[in-house]
């Protein structure tokens, strides 16, 4: 008898990489004390007593058992408008918002909304692996474009430009880059939007990261207070790293009112709503927990300095790129993949962390490392971990 | 300036159903009692007391505030593995299940694992919504087969015989059917398998409405104890319904251990994982509350009998179909459309349904109602609000 077939799009996906790298550690024996897991980026601190208590007081709530609306709950999406609002500095609106399941889920709606088989969206290289296989598996077709690795791998908008044809119908970024910590800066954001309004073609802007940019930074960027900017810009955004809630997955897109009612359409088929209790706690939670994620992101630039007096001791090893996060780091063995490297160093010496291949081509040299995974005192161990390695 | 510009699939689809459906009775005027929704499928009565402890305790556990593994929680998939296994006298087990963000969600993500662009689907008139629109926006074709309208709206085995070309990955059917409420026989899914099995195509069988089979039912059916059944069978199902906690999002897929694999591919894009609370308090509720899901499946049976009741007492509408959950009712007017039929309920009488053609082609004629959503009482002021009615 025949047998049914799969998706050939989707069998030719790698199975995903952070369950891949988790496994590597297994066979490590503990001989450089304990696992150091700097892979899937979560900050190694709890959430804040007050967000379990608000999560376990709207888990219990039978009000919250009941469906939810698509685009989000009306109180959260309100809170989240005025939050960002004031981050940006613009007049963000409650209509302007769509509340999904994480981050990942607002990548894969907005795409959906916006480019079918056959259209093309541009990245720049190296990429968060996600985005990459997301447009795989809906056959659209990706060009990857390259970036200045001495400029902390920031995109090259004539690059961008060279690359805009009819087919292409948006442009993603991230920042704080994932995978190299890099934050771009106001101007070069300026440019490659006008790029985008001028082609009109959108442009994606994932800022999953943006509550670990530099204590001092005024604002992430001022996009939001460009006229019309809903007619090209979409931003992503996660609320689970900054309130340490993966687990409960949720995440928001900010855009036109056309873009939302679009996403309305796929995500009714993508899961209906976002689950309603974590939205009725981080509603509470983002105007009242404000000092608390500052005093995270202090942490984790602490762990970032932490993180370059490590690697200065460790002369062969190389901070390439590091900001708000990650760290892109070049490893020392020149013939070895960075596959190779990041298997070796998870099973001999305990350290998890995504092999630059991962992430695009020519990224064999390379290594991820979430280090604000990793408090002060984990960091410190790290010198112990890499010296003398050899993979 | 040019424009950007969205997908031309998610445009051409209309807006989601239920929120258009319930924005019908905002002008209602209360004059013929308290709205009565019979829209979006939500038993009226609220979760178990424990189950809302359960969620509370497991959405505040800061264990569960942390990522989880993309295919669900071990233990959820080992009692849901168990559950199942005494349900249908079968052995199924853990590695069989993929937990997902509610029953929509196992669709798409097994749809995308086993089809593609340009790939068909065959579905029976008529369908449960979000199923033709998730096919439409991958740009997957559907080929919609007809039914009989005197069996309940059954499938005929030879019109999908007669449908099956290269291009056919996949039936597609719901049984408890959705909008119809038709329970299919075991005689009929056994043919329905052969066939599917014989052609070297997938069956999808999304069993949502389970639950609430009649009393006397011994299993679902037999399927499970095919041998090599996880080679062309996929079974989707959501912990929505039975456990009234469909603001949580949580479901579940089973299949073989490939189709699993390739959905961990898939969900890793969609969303990396299901929410993890509700997995905890689910896999704690499946084996405790026996006793009372088997109570709300009498009281919705005992609804069905009051329903059948009331409708019995006006002649002119016509119970074209009744089964688990839902009922398909021919009304009156031969000239009217479902739509306005049902727009002129929801404005003048107060009575939400949603209208036969937003099921396919030649509905006009039917509305579906999910009776289970109303209490006895209520069902009982059927009468008065469906008698002398006019669109």
């Amino acid at each position: 008898m025949p047998k049914a077939a799969f998706n050939k799009t989707v069998s030719a996906l790698c199975a995903p990489p952070i369950p891949v790298v988790q496994q590597w550690v297994q066979s490590y024996d503990g001989g450089f004390g304990p696992v150091m897991d700097l892979s899937q980026a979560v900050p190694g601190y709890p959430p804040h007593p007050d967000m379990l208590k608000w999560l376990g007081e709207a888990a219990s709530d039978p009000a919250n058992a009941r469906y939810g609306k698509i685009e989000g709950e009306k109180n959260l999406r309100a809170v989240y408008a005025e939050h960002t609002s004031d981050l940006y500095k613009a007049s963000i609106e409650a209509k302007n918002v769509h509340i999904t399941s994480g981050c990942n889920q607002a990548f894969i709606s907005t795409i959906m909304a916006i480019a079918g088989t056959g259209d093309t969206i541009l990245m720049s290289n190296p990429y968060y692996f996600n985005h990459e296989t997301t447009l795989s598996m809906l056959g659209i077709k990706t060009e990857i474009v390259d970036t200045n690795p001495d400029g902390g791998f920031c995109p090259i908008v004539s690059k961008f430009a060279k690359s805009i044809d009819k087919s292409v119908k948006a442009i993603i970024l991230v920042t704080p880059n994932n995978p190299t910590g890099t934050v771009y800066s106001e101007s070069l954001l300026r440019e490659i939007f006008d790029l985008c309004q001028a082609n009109g073609i959108w442009l994606i802007l994932d800022e999953t990261y943006r509550d670990f940019l530099p204590v001092e930074t005024p604002q992430p960027h001022s996009l939001f207070s460009i006229k019309n900017w809903e007619e090209n810009l979409v931003q992503l955004y996660s609320f689970s790293k900054s309130f340490c809630i993966p687990g409960h997955r949720l995440g928001a897109i900010l855009g036109g009112e056309k873009l939302v009612s679009e996403v309305v359409k796929v995500m009714d088929n993508l899961q209906i709503c976002a689950p309603r209790p974590p939205q009725a706690a981080v509603a509470k939670a983002l105007p009242k927990l404000g000092s608390w994620r500052e005093e995270n992101r202090r942490e984790i630039a602490a762990r970032s300095k932490t993180l370059k007096a490590v690697m200065s001791d460790l002369p062969d090893w190389e901070i390439s790129a590091i900001g708000a996060y990650f760290s892109y780091i070049k490893h020392p063995f020149n013939d070895i993949s960075s596959v190779d490297v990041a298997k070796s160093l998870a099973t001999k010496r305990g350290v998890i962390c995504i092999p630059g291949e991962f992430f695009g081509k020519n990224q064999e040299q390379y290594l991820r490392f979430a280090f604000a995974n990793a408090d002060q005192a984990a960091l410190g161990n790290l010198k112990m971990k890499l010296d003398g390695f050899t993979p």
